[in-house]
């Protein structure tokens, strides 16, 4: 029995993998919303250093990871492949579950993996300071640690409504020298304008991009940095499941379903599209699932069309799946799914069939969550408790069906932060956030972004 | 450059050390508070299963470590053995720095090493209930999680203050099913002879270990459980220091100075007691350094002799290190080490010189742990600070000295849930908490037990 498949420093990929290269239908351009034309690199320059535009776009199917960023990874990676003997025996199924456990980065999560790329490109081009935006706190906590590291100044926009429930990632932001305001703030006029209309508005991570957005592009030596949707950031992302599929290898097994919770699509990307490649390169049939909340439930109920990737319609407008720019997710704990929107490259990968996703119901994913831990001894992080929900769905029916399955999933990250969720679990306090047929139909009949 | 020494699961060690074996000085016998008789091991036989006592006296140099506790370590151990690369070049010292990481154990410290066992050994003997206390809620924790591994119920007294400025440890426990109740409570005659004279009364570790203990002694299905300052406590913790032997030899190298933080002595007993091993049968003179904090003195300004462990006098009389058991250190954060007295083992050792002590303010392990987190990324509980402010001392005199010693610490667990901790200290609430020679000269003159 060996519950842990570790690898060495040595061992740390050399390359990230650019599922693009393999895609049978490329992602449709970005489009600038005025003309409505197809936006190039060029138009990204205010916001992002050259080196991060040139992986946005880029076609070719490796990107190197430099030497540096291998040397800081090393601080927590490889992260550790568990199997999950424990749960299994509790789900009583033949499935063979294994886990890739991000949560021993320092920040707790995936996040620092593109993270401490950014702030490296960034520092080589002599930026002085960043900006950025997190709902629960993991991107903005990860940004921190990365800029404190290269000593680059580091502004954080945190969405209300976690600034005041989460005040312990405020601090360990702070720890690593970052200034964080709660969104909506008055320090932008996106902020201002939302606040004079509503003074109680408790944010959303549409607000909190469009802050961050402002105040990167009105300085030149400030840049902004995203932690999910983007090219770059998923890219980053696959040094968790390069390095599975080397656990996997050492493991003397391969996964037939990959799961991982989804909010703009990081953490799925991450682990899945290196095992996707091997869907492309040798013909596996490795399904690959997100999981997201039923109460934001964009993949299984939005609409496959162009729209902002922020509230206040600063992006260029991406082609994806969306319940709408101005959607306010309902108030779940999990904050890092609290998103209108998927990523470019996993939403063409849905509309093609090549992924596929599952909504889960708050009640059912810390459901799952407790019994992770009581199974595992990990406290998942709420977002994780989705992938789990998954996870767990599977599991029973391999049993039902008396077949052993593969079942690989990231553990993104631990609930450490997020204990007051678990609180409220066991206080009776979690409500189903179920959306009604209307409820979707308004939030995206409001559009009048392009139609694909 | 290598950052990490892992081990494999099949080189977790398969014994404990147990140091009376060696020690030119064996430790004083307990003995019974109304006679001043030595008391034997079965007057232990009403808290703890038969076993535990057995490891509580044996003189064996070794105690194999079961196959099941082997196999739940390997939930979390072995643990990482770092190199601080990134510390030394901040403080540019010649010394060469290692870290034993203690966090990564699912209640994110060393407790579990001792909970396991502990949890077991109860098990085997059909144990239906465990009581404890816990300070900061470490090793609370780690018992409700052990507890629930093995299907046992655990019922937690916890320190008020701590219970009142750190609700998210109740809830951790409250996940794996453990009862948590703020000590001084209305379940026990302890507990409510207290509320009655001071029915604001904050608590303190000693009356929690009173509570535990009488609910334990009036019930026979159920025992109790310490964390630290017992015998085989510090036997199970050396499963540290053994790991640390094996990745020192790995990493080429060996310390010349061992530290850790210093609370009831589970955690620098088990990173130091292998190495003195090492000192005894190889000859080497490798120090080892216990940090306190001057707020709680014990080893550095406290007298040796006989005194009890809890505060209402339940225990037998041991011989100790100590401030007085009714001595009440300062509001610390460091929960953990708010304890009046330090264990048999530890205080034989340092009266025979063959250990040292050193104190640092309040201010100070701040600072360190700060600069630790800046540098190495991971936020260390309150506890570990202490370490770290010796570990820093250590490499500033090398500096100055212009020697490379190499230095190894165990860094005992994340500061997850300390941030309040950091909050205090970065908006300047953190105090000193020096004692005067008054304070601590009073406090042990009340003392009426018997003299070494």
């Amino acid at each position: 029995m060996r519950r842990k498949i570790l690898l060495n420093e040595k061992e740390i990929p050399e390359k990230w993998y650019n599922i693009i290269a393999d895609m049978p239908n490329k992602p449709l351009p970005p489009l600038n919303p005025e003309t409505l034309n197809p936006i190039g690199p060029e138009s990204l320059a205010p916001l992002f250093p050259m080196e991060l535009i040139k992986q946005e776009v880029t076609t070719e199917k490796y990107v190197e990871i430099p030497d540096e960023v291998r040397k800081i990874y090393s601080m927590w990676r490889p992260t550790p492949l568990y199997r999950a003997y424990n749960l299994e025996k509790f789900l009583d199924t033949p499935a063979k579950i294994y886990y890739k456990y991000e949560g021993v980065s320092p920040t707790g999560s995936h996040k620092p993996n593109t993270a401490v790329p950014q702030a490296y490109y960034n520092k080589l081009e002599g930026v002085k300071k960043i900006t950025t935006e997190t709902g629960a706190g993991q991107w903005g906590s990860a940004l921190s640690f990365a800029c404190n590291h290269f000593d680059i100044d580091c502004e954080v926009y945190m969405v209300k409504l976690s600034f005041d429930h989460k005040p312990y990632r405020k601090i360990m932001m702070n720890t690593w020298g970052a200034d964080v305001y709660a969104s909506p703030s008055d320090r932008t006029l996106v902020g201002r304008n939302i606040l004079q209309k509503d003074p109680k508005n408790t944010g959303s991570l549409g607000i909190a991009i469009s802050e961050a957005i402002e105040r990167a592009a009105s300085d030149d030596s400030t840049k902004y940095a995203l932690g999910s949707v983007l090219n770059h950031v998923k890219l980053h992302q696959t040094i968790i499941g390069q390095e599975a599929i080397l656990q996997m290898e050492k493991a003397g097994d391969m996964p037939d379903i990959v799961i991982a919770p989804f909010g703009g699509g990081s953490n799925f990307s991450g682990i899945a599209f290196p095992f996707l490649r091997l869907n492309f390169d040798e013909g596996k049939k490795i399904r690959c699932i997100a999981s997201e909340p039923s109460s934001c439930p964009k993949l299984t109920r939005g609409v496959f069309r162009y729209d902002f990737g922020d509230t206040a319609g600063m992006t260029p407008l991406l082609p994806m799946y969306t319940l709408g720019h101005d959607f306010i997710p309902a108030p779940i704990h999990a904050g890092g799914l609290r998103y209108h929107g998927a990523g470019v490259i996993v939403s063409q990968l849905l509309k093609d069939k090549l992924i596929e996703a599952k909504a889960h119901d708050n009640m059912e994913v810390f459901s799952a969550g407790t019994l992770f831990a009581k199974a595992e001894g990990i406290i998942p992080a709420p977002e994780a408790t989705h992938g789990i929900a998954t996870v767990i769905d599977e599991a029973e029916k391999c049993k039902r069906e008396g077949v052993s399955k593969t079942i690989l999933f990231n553990l993104c990250g631990h609930g450490n932060f997020d204990m007051k969720a678990y609180q409220d679990y066991f206080e009776g306090k979690i409500k189903k956030h179920e959306l009604s047929e209307e409820e979707i139909k308004n939030s995206i009949q409001k559009l009048n972004t392009p139609i694909i």
